[in-house]
């Protein structure tokens, strides 16, 4: 397995998260989730992205998914494609894709928590590029799906990202793309 | 109808771009397309998202998914998504596009086009922003869809906006994470 190089990986989670009731749930995977923040992590020199899912099912088709496009038909009718997904892990939980991002580092992983709402004690983006820019640090950007991710997971983290700030009040960015305005707010170069 | 007041918009086309063989066709709606650039640009404060595609199916089944968060079931499960998808407008052509965008604006509409190929006369992200925020004149963002926009696309528009760079020669967003990247930069606080 190739060592990770870029000191930021992304993890998407499907559990503990909130629907729409509150109530904590497992989401189901969204093919378009993997492809586009494969696509986006590899646009940003992110050599790991990981899709967390405790469900044996759903794991197993995110392994068909990347699968076609990393061997086979898939893969020689659109490389670009195999490039970007080369990148995906699928995790039964957090510990494990944190272990195995951590096996390219000598400094402890940092988990940095996204979500919608704003809270006291979040980081900027401008402060999160610093930090990645001038340590050998690995972070892993946590991505929740559904309603996002729950309490504990905030209460676990040890950072949390302040939320992209839109132009007025209504700010319901999809996951994808929250993923690639964040990747280019810490990696872009305007 | 609502006047439109933000001096941006985005047109996603659907013909004419080049498929995988650089033919020119006409793609399929992408479902996912249509929600998540309706939430990216209602996020960063625009009030017209314009489908454009001559297919008679396509506007139909745009129409559809657009009227099935407007109105009943839809609009009451997630009203969020119901105000995101208030600002769509699905269009035969460009020109038609334009034209309603117009509507609200005494200065005449001026193209701005969007590709993953460099460009000599490229405008930067940032020299946007300033013509965006120092006029009063709309400007009509065009995003390609399937292999990109053909390159009569490109002779007929008024400004090249250049693409987004990533980290490496690795470049292929999806149209819908390069949207919310672009109006990041365009309209966004960071």
């Amino acid at each position: 397995m190739q060592q990770p190089r870029a000191n930021l990986a992304i993890a998407l989670l499907h559990y503990p998260v909130y629907n729409k009731l509150h109530e904590v749930v497992t989401t189901a995977l969204t093919n378009l989730d993997l492809h586009d923040i494969a696509r986006s992590s590899r646009t940003f020199g992110l050599d790991r992205f990981y899709i967390v899912t405790p469900s044996h099912d759903q794991r197993a088709l995110a392994e068909r998914i990347t699968g076609h496009w990393q061997a086979g038909w898939g893969a020689s009718y659109n490389p670009d494609r195999k490039e970007a997904l080369d990148i995906v892990r699928v995790c039964d939980n957090l510990g494990e894709a944190r272990a195995d991002f951590q096996a390219g580092f000598a400094e402890p992983v940092k988990t940095v928590i996204t979500g919608a709402a704003n809270r006291s004690g979040s980081i900027s983006c401008q402060a999160f590029r610093q930090m990645l820019g001038t340590s050998e640090r690995p972070f892993l950007l946590l991505l929740g799906t559904g309603w996002g991710l729950t309490e504990t997971c905030f209460d676990d983290a040890d950072h949390i990202l302040e939320p992209i700030a839109g132009a007025g009040r209504y700010n319901h960015l999809s996951v994808r793309s929250a993923a690639a305005i964040m990747l280019d707010r810490l990696r872009g170069t305007p």
